[in-house]
């Protein structure tokens, strides 16, 4: 581990300076909040030595100069609600609390896009855009919590990204501070660009390690008249998933194919008290498309139908959406509710091998006696599992826990897919990371943080240990 | 400059070794070809001291390791159809051909991927996706001669990247060798990934300079049942470009939008002695979109000519496809018949900012009594101009087009574009990349290059000239 310095009072003082002193906290004042992210609540509490709370990207940019000169690890935090412990300080050091920038900068309806500071919130990115009749397509279920600088470091995904994609796709371009404290805009409102290297993307998806998002031009989409929803449910699982890849490959071209299991339904009924299934508490999918008129919406209703009933589903009817979406997005309280003790996954696999993966899981939680419940963005093969102790008593399962992951992941690779579909590896999964990821991609990206940050000083401990390797290169 | 080896007898033996005798050209024996790409032919000749010719990715990185042990420099080459002189070895050298790398490995039509060795061309891509109903929709205008890793190393662009995006949004994964000569597979056929950094879109674009690609998985798309094109003519180019932005706002949702002025037009059928443009030869749009059925196309082009009626074009009507695509990309060929000194661009702007561009383009031409002409992706912002010396005697006239170009690149950029678009920085564009690019993102960029690359045997030279900077660390 590098040598990281303390913060001494010089230091404060430093950052008050830069800040001013209403918007530094530090020692006992630091709030807990700033020990845990959304996903790490159960984990020790790792409180930063300082937060501090800039108004500007100038300041941003004073805060990791000063620093980037001291040795002392900064850690970005956005809305706080990271699931893999991304915005946690594990080296103490300085927090930087992006929410006093705030401001949409700019928004340009003609040319469909917009330009917002690190900390908007999802939610209002999208509220704004839809009061120009227009849509931002990236739609991560903890939209109403979580900020852009936050998306766009773990790169997240969400609901519509079978048809739009994932942060990266919506993202322009960025203003970011470096981890030596410079500012650079990287990328463009450009459609093609072959001018150098694409840092742009390598920043988005780098969880804050190298470099401090601050601002970000993101690209609008024009908005669809109709975007009904319908819940088709199923006898079992295999025939839901199974329909998955015929939903996609049809001309209905869902923005959405959310799957989740029936004892999921049950669960999330008894949590809302709301019959919201109504009486089809049954493996389903959540299906939603976008329609030019009515006439579009009766033929691609026509066509889903028609697919759903030949495939060997049990109902499908229209949704009601803000209930359908509220019910798929507290998911995860729901179950935790009912069932304490568990551990969530992320994994993504191609979605033609979904139905594979999901019978290996099975076999794999019989095998351990664990249960699961998933609630799935199943059309873009992003898998999100709840696993349950079932049947394993309490003081066998982190242990078995552990075996359980290995195995489930090794699944997952050897399918093709990865560890993290959209939460990122943070601090949770980089023991697992290390495990299945191939030994040279991991050392490429090792080099590529040493390269943007010698010292090693932002968001440290996370992805991966970089710093141990460079323990004698820092003496 | 890193002090790199000669090749010694010793190590074309080795070489010999790796790919076999028939396989390795040296010396007086290199063809005069591996000299130049297709944008270099008028520029000093570079030839390499060996070509090999691998036939798989092993030899490959056999090949690599033995080169970066000995500090020999490595150029890989495609299709040798580059324009920007990303294929030349201006160190000498090695230049590995990857020629026999042209194998189809497989193609999945119902999951819409194909996996193709390095030296796929383009076109066979295509044409093989179209024979299973699909498209690939990479569509640079050298489809016929590029193969998929040039396109891939220079992120080309092409027709189609109005819908469909460049050759980065095609990629679902990289097979890729290392500048120390490992295999590395990136990326995969996810939709969503947040599993550590996004190396494979920083290899896409690279041009050569991080890894050698070896392989690819391609994303393949539904191919439309019909796929009409319209020739849009009008009094002038303002006119025309006017029309971009509200034809991309339109429902017709065009895949193509490609400008020509008028002087081009009349290059073309010249050139061809053919009556291609039908007496229409004004500045022109070619306009392309996707059609259901009949009815779809009837109301699509209903509201196609409605909008260039509205917006002062003088005929729309529709075009022969294969005849009009062909004289549009013949046009650099038709140009430079009639003018053979000029020279070529690749502008980048974002398409709200084209109108302001052309007409700034036009001042500064103006200014420097040259001519111009273009061909460009209006519907992605992104230019072909020819620069021709109009009436500037050809004595003075490389002097004060390095003055003319320091002014348009500062144009572009001044409106969020870039040097280039899709052809890449290579050799040809380094010193003006230097000139315009903020200072803090070329750095990043040298520092990813050293990273991947420390003893910078791969492809030294290209984009920017990090070896200046380590000439102490090497000795």
């Amino acid at each position: 581990m590098p040598i990281y310095q303390k913060i001494t009072g010089e230091i404060l003082s430093e950052l008050r300076k830069i800040v001013g002193s209403d918007h530094v906290f530090s020692g006992s004042d630091v709030p807990v909040e700033y020990a845990y992210d959304a996903g790490t609540k159960d984990g020790p509490s790792q409180s930063p030595e300082a937060v501090v709370f800039p108004a500007s990207t100038g300041e941003v940019a004073e805060i990791v100069r000063l620093a980037n000169r001291q040795l002392i690890p900064v850690t970005p935090r956005g809305g706080g609600s990271g699931l893999a412990g991304g915005a946690v300080p594990v080296n103490g050091g300085i927090v930087i609390d992006l929410r006093r920038m705030n401001r949409i900068i700019q928004i340009n309806p003609a040319a469909r896009y917009m330009v917002v500071e690190a900390a908007v919130r999802t939610l209002t990115i999208q509220q704004e855009a839809r009061k120009h009749g227009l849509l931002y397509a990236g739609d991560p279920c903890s939209s109403d919590d979580c900020v852009i600088a936050g998306n766009v470091a773990t790169n997240a995904g969400g609901n519509r990204a079978v048809k739009y994609g994932v942060t990266a796709d919506q993202v322009y371009a960025l203003e970011v501070v470096t981890p030596q404290g410079e500012i650079v805009t990287l990328g463009g409102r450009l459609k093609k660009n072959a001018t150098g290297y694409g840092l742009v993307r390598l920043i988005i998806g780098s969880e804050g390690t190298l470099g401090i998002i601050t601002q970000v031009t993101l690209k609008l989409q024009r908005l669809a008249p109709l975007l009904p929803n319908f819940l088709a449910t199923f006898p079992n699982l295999s025939t839901a998933v199974n329909l998955v890849g015929i939903l996609l490959d049809s001309e209905i071209d869902p923005i959405s194919v959310e799957l989740m299991d029936r004892q999921t339904v049950t669960d999330i009924e008894r949590y809302q008290r709301e019959n919201t299934f109504a009486g089809h508490e049954s493996d389903c999918l959540i299906i939603q498309f976008e329609a030019q008129d009515p006439a579009d919406l009766a033929k691609k209703q026509g066509r889903l139908k028609e697919i759903c009933h030949s495939y060997g589903c049990i109902s499908i009817e229209e949704a009601e959406g803000e209930k359908i979406w509220q019910a798929r997005r507290i998911w995860g309280k729901a179950i935790q509710a009912g069932n304490p003790v568990g551990a969530s996954e992320d994994i993504v696999v191609p979605v033609d091998e979904l139905l594979t993966f999901i019978e290996k899981l099975q076999a794999l939680v019989n095998e351990f006696h664990f249960e699961y419940r998933i609630a799935g963005h199943a059309g873009d093969g992003n898998m999100h599992l709840r696993i349950l102790p079932g049947a394993v008593p309490l003081s066998d399962w982190e242990a078995q826990l552990v075996v359980f992951r290995q195995q489930l992941y090794r699944t997952a690779y050897l399918l093709g897919g990865r560890l993290s579909g959209e939460h990122g590896i943070g601090l949770k999964r980089k023991q697992f990371l290390r495990s299945v990821i191939q030994p040279c991609e991991l050392e490429l990206m090792k080099a590529v943080k040493k390269a943007f940050d010698p010292n090693l000083i932002l968001n440290p401990g996370k992805i991966f240990d970089v710093d141990k390797d460079i323990t004698t290169e820092m003496r």
